[in-house]
């Protein structure tokens, strides 16, 4: 993509595909649509990013762009693990809420990616779960989590946060701090109150 | 889908287009392709069921049942409610891991249906988040649950078993009892050690 000079029209050009490929899926998206939404030639905009999977690995690795850019500032702070963990989820619900489109192309639409891209793709999400799978195991090593599984506590976190995207809508109820906010305390405290957690036995 | 008289060739069909659906997505899986995979002719099929949106509602509609079906002895069951939310997690996760193409056709493809069936579908899958929520309910009314919200943690339920779908490899280091066991653990006493949590103060 870098013959799109104007980042001004790349941005148009990947807002338009993120709506697109969203809503319909990639392959029910042409490029021929996506030059429409912006009121281009299609032939033009073949031109400048040379295929849809350009448009769609455009789209993706902004996402995935934006995830990394909210998470990093929060592990590099001096922060007790539990906040950042708190911090961390907040971060991801809002990117996730602020542009469902672009989660759904993050999470779902990128496997419509060639072998390459995708494996590209899988290796940044997989550095993704492990920056939290380290933050918990940091938790775990300093007592402030419980002794559990940064591995499997780590995917719980993903899929809780990932997971906004399928229900969340813009004007609802609660709002993006308010629904991160529900999250971490479930996430932090469980579903158990106190004395029946098998793992917390008051003294 | 009436149509199709013999249950086996039907189950056949729908295996066959949950593969593909899944694999490729629906928009790029042909009716031609699905036949393919079952050694038929595409127009024979199309005789059959009438159409590619028909098999993909078949194939939703499959998964949905199969939820259901896990689900309601368990609910219907004279348990107290953290061992009903342990057993349905546990048939959540048997059920994703045990056809994660159906997992991902029921959770993403099912978009590309018609507006009547998306909404018929969205009406399941709220009444499946429904229950769940109830059942959450009941153990916050009886003290066996701390008093949260129980619309976010029936979401936080289901986001973390349906996230199973996108990490889940057949043959992986834990089997879906495993991974069940590790998700409810989570999901009921939380991350945080005893003294930590701010809603379980030890008297």
């Amino acid at each position: 993509l870098a013959r799109i000079a104007d980042p001004e029209r790349k941005t148009a050009i990947f807002d338009a595909a993120e709506r697109l490929f969203s809503a319909r899926g990639y392959h029910a998206t042409s490029v021929r649509d996506i030059a429409a939404e912006i009121d281009r030639q299609g032939a033009s905009l073949y031109a400048h990013v040379g295929g849809k999977e350009d448009i769609l690995w455009g789209v993706v690795s902004r996402a995935a762009d934006e995830f990394f850019a909210a998470l990093a500032p929060i592990l590099a702070a001096d922060l007790p693990p539990v906040e950042k963990l708190r911090r961390a989820i907040a971060a991801h619900v809002r990117v996730v809420t602020s542009s469902p489109d672009a989660a759904t192309v993050y999470l779902h639409e990128w496997q419509q990616l060639g072998p390459a891209r995708r494996a590209a793709v899988r290796r940044r999400r997989d550095e993704y779960e492990g920056l939290l799978r380290g933050l918990i195991a940091a938790g775990v090593a300093d007592g402030s989590f419980a002794p559990v599984d940064p591995k499997f506590a780590g995917l719980l976190v993903l899929s809780a946060v990932n997971g906004v995207y399928q229900w969340y809508r813009p004007g609802g109820a609660l709002d993006p701090e308010q629904i991160a906010a529900h999250l971490t305390d479930l996430i932090l405290n469980g579903l158990l109150p106190a004395g029946k957690d098998v793992r917390k036995e008051c003294p």
